[in-house]
């Protein structure tokens, strides 16, 4: 088995942003030669997600409305008495959860008609990381 | 590392839907000869998921009604100004996840004693396929 | 590819508990020799979970009262007619997901500088089984 790692750094500008990062995932497998096989995208920070879904922004609206509805900013978490204020980011990564595995077949990303690779960033305006480790022959 | 790739297409008569795929996997399984790694059991829909749970009647309609509390039906998202009607079956695809891998160990699926796999569609009524890919030795 | 397996067996006091494992994956690397690949570490049953985010005792009891509002306890639960009565725990299960994919570069589990793998137990006091299995060279 062949394993090719790279790594991606975002700096947002707002605090929750959703980036489309399928092309750089196509690139890193390309990079690797793997021909068949997986990518897994994870991201390396516990205020962040990688999801697959669709490249509409009103969608995009609709994911991050949503995501604030049932992972609301609160004042009173318990994770704020350490100085922190970004307890609902950690819940919003743990519900879109943190890392996805795209299938490779025939040197490709394997991926259905709609759908798209994306970073959610909650906490953003400093650099994080995503590992993407491509694996197979 | 031995790649073995297979398709599902699902078309259901109900928008909504839960389909043990269980067997499925196993005979893909049995196809690939791969005895030790790993199959990822992929939707490639935007509007489904796959999980992993138990087989039991009433609890497959409580996962739907509670999947329906957290991402409900309604008119006002934004995605619906594309002429789409399914904004909320993006967003349950999102709360259940759109793929699990499953353990491979010694020629069998290596899974618990209540583990099933299942395929959950949220915008039936149309095919719609899932990635079967066995990865091992 | 290399392909090694062994299972932790975790019975908590309490019902609800969540157990930092990374120490413990790290040990199954150790055992494993892969320096190159992942390790996929899965839940076996279908009322636990496992997921990666900081080990921060306020931050965890803010996702544990977050999971019980989320995916409350009630009695009206169509799985309940069956003499269970724990179907919230079968839903937070598949709130939080059931397993994570750790990639290994270099020997090592590649993980962020806050990320811990936990352990989520939602109906303990029993004997019950995560699966770890290291793939790669």
């Amino acid at each position: 088995m062949r394993a090719y790692t790279t790594y991606l750094t975002f700096q947002t500008e707002r605090r929750r942003e959703y980036v489309n990062i399928t092309a750089e995932v196509e690139a890193a497998l390309a990079d690797s030669g793997v021909r068949e096989g997986m990518v897994l995208v994870s991201a390396m920070h516990i205020t962040a997600a990688i999801y697959v879904n669709d490249a509409e922004d009103g969608l995009i609206q609709d994911i991050d409305e949503w995501l604030d509805r049932l992972a609301p900013t609160r004042s009173d978490y318990r994770h704020h008495r350490t100085g922190e204020d970004n307890a609902e980011a950690h819940l919003k990564n743990l519900l879109l959860h943190h890392q996805v595995i795209v299938p490779v077949t025939a040197g490709a990303l394997d991926l259905g008609p709609w759908q798209q690779i994306y970073y959610a960033e909650f906490d953003g305006r400093r650099p994080k990381r995503v590992i993407l480790k491509v694996m197979g022959e």
